[in-house]
């Protein structure tokens, strides 16, 4: 026998990401235009769901729909295989049909995460639609086709490239997070007007004390930052949705934050971190690195620092001290990026070059001009 | 806030299926063609290491590679999420990078399903390598780009569609496989002839018991026969890798099979039913039914049966007079058909259309021919 054969195909892949006013309107029919049943399976945030429960109940009614809602308590740390498998088996239970009944999923980053991660495993795939409830999921989960848990104490060890059906961004959720979620979203809108936009920059500077207080609910300025971080967020994901080349701009502030985030959870003697306070740290971090360099001017490596204090942002953490920890972290990150450390860090505002030959050594250099910027 | 986005992409996919003649000797570069690192992880189905391990490890010594090779004890009943994790668990271990160390899997269909979850969920997925040993994953699981394994008691319940970077097929493996795996697999190829190849029919009418007997190793209507069976699995898969359309020809002999396929391993009172002779069973009753309603012809509905008998295959199981068992197996495969029956049954030898009305009267009525014919 010699013979050979070759698959080839192109797999389309397609959604659209809506702003939608009041979605919880019983007369608004944007969460019902998907899909095709008079059945739906929704998973939510718990914490959403004691704000918005009844008004979630009553837009189905109101529409016919009989709906399976299930609250769910989730947390970076509660992101893993338990909860995996219990949404997994509700959807089991709820014998969901493959194709017209798409799941709805709302909640932060983590609950898009993992419902995505799940939709994407039963039958190896039902579709699935996103409605972020925080501003980190509106300008960060909501655009891509990663979905995870965390697993062997790293994050987002498991998980798929799976889109969305559709996403659905309604800020009015906002009103009811807390102030700290609003400032940690700041963190991912900082890291792309540092790496790539600085007409962003200049907004932030001018505009994000007001916003952040405003939680970004009165229209104005508050949507335009949206916006911008939304078009630039796109504009690096969708030509590489697979993460086919590893240099990606986006991954600013991911290369030492990683395993510094999950480990910051399991250790009561240092303050816990959010996942935008850990990309904060991050930033600074590289760009400190950045500066050492003579890459970065002390001007922009403050007008960096500044930024994040303006946004409510912690700039320092035992952790960004610990450089063997750091260290660790990024063995693990270039493991990820296949071997290269392809280290995004900002060359000006605006604009970044990746590197590969970090040191140890050079590391604690770098630990020092940190200590010393955000003493 | 009022704007949208629309979030748009093709993915390529792209492998090769390459037939090989001794893949194990230490001068033949196949299996180290792709990827570029002095290291390898294999997972190899246990059964087949103890025939071949001491090659396997040779190979790649003699090739300096640094290779951990893994037996894995595999079976339809072991295809669990518990061997999930430990193949998961043994990436993790191995410290695998992400893009250059694809991994390789050697082994049946069962093997290659579940290996290839794995390596599409180790961050969000590693290329991974399919070797098949089993005359059924020469010609099925080979082919196609599913990965599963079975949980809430259903057949490949979680899984996903992920492509494997390159397939290899080496007849040699055949030589240790039990006849039993001969025959069964002999069945997805039956499939594959009655429902759109009357060729390849032609050739099994003449040639399967001599084929068998030589467990496909001669070369001559053997390679043929599988040549026929992968062109044709090709040609239907490939223009639908994600199974968009839910019409899918090569579904045949996979309606009723998959519960019972599953509960017959639970249940000792009755004979286990492999894959293969599920489908085989399956295939006989699917055409009984179309027989029943006077579109396969009496003649041609005996050419099939005698086919299944001529290949070993045994034509009846107590499960297939148990209309209610049969019924429900039909109902959850029109869930995954999203609420379609959507049933492949032979209008005539080589060709076949879809039903989507059987009621559980006709189920009874068709028990009754199957038993006739296969008494």
């Amino acid at each position: 026998m010699s013979a050979g054969w070759t698959v080839q195909s192109n797999l389309p892949v397609s959604f659209t990401i809506k702003t939608v006013k009041n979605i919880l309107d019983p007369n608004n029919n944007s969460l019902l235009e998907l899909g095709d049943s008079s059945r739906r399976l929704l998973f939510v945030d718990s914490e959403v769901f004691s704000h918005f429960g009844k008004k979630i109940h009553l837009y189905f009614s109101h529409n016919n729909i009989e709906a399976k809602i299930v609250p769910i308590d989730i947390s970076e740390e509660k992101k893993d295989i338990e909860t995996l498998m219990f949404i997994l088996n509700t959807i089991e239970n709820f014998g969901l049909l493959r194709r017209n009944e798409p799941i709805i999923c709302m909640g932060g980053g983590v609950l898009l995460d993992i419902v995505g991660f799940a939709s994407n495993l039963f039958r190896r795939s039902v579709p699935y639609i996103k409605v972020p409830t925080t501003l980190l999921a509106i300008v960060d989960a909501s655009i891509g086709v990663k979905t995870s848990i965390n697993h062997f104490g790293r994050r987002n060890r498991l998980g798929t490239y799976y889109a969305p059906q559709g996403v659905y961004l309604d800020k009015a959720f906002l009103e009811t997070v807390p102030p700290q979620e609003i400032h940690q979203a700041m963190g991912e809108i900082i890291k792309i007007a540092v790496i790539k936009n600085t007409k962003l920059l200049s907004l932030l500077e001018t505009h994000a004390p007001q916003v952040i207080k405003e939680k970004f609910l009165v229209d104005g300025p508050a949507d335009k930052i949206i916006s911008h971080a939304i078009h630039d967020m796109i504009q690096e994901l969708q030509p590489d949705l697979l993460e086919k080349n590893l240099e990606r701009v986006v991954d600013f502030g991911h290369s030492f934050s990683p395993l510094v985030e999950m480990n910051s959870l399991k250790d009561s003697t240092v303050p816990s971190l959010s996942h935008g306070q850990a990309v904060t740290l991050d930033i600074i971090f590289s760009s400190c690195l950045s500066y050492n360099r003579g890459l970065l001017s002390k001007e922009s490596l403050n007008r960096i620092i500044e930024l994040c204090q303006m946004c409510n942002l912690s700039v320092t953490h035992p952790y960004f001290k610990n450089v063997l920890m750091l260290w660790e972290s990024l063995l693990d990150t270039t493991k990820h990026r296949n071997g290269n450390q392809n280290l995004p860090i900002p060359n000006r505002l605006g604009s970044c070059v990746f590197i590969n030959d970090v040191t140890l050594p050079e590391m604690h250099d770098v630990v020092g001009v940190f200590e010393k910027f955000t003493e």
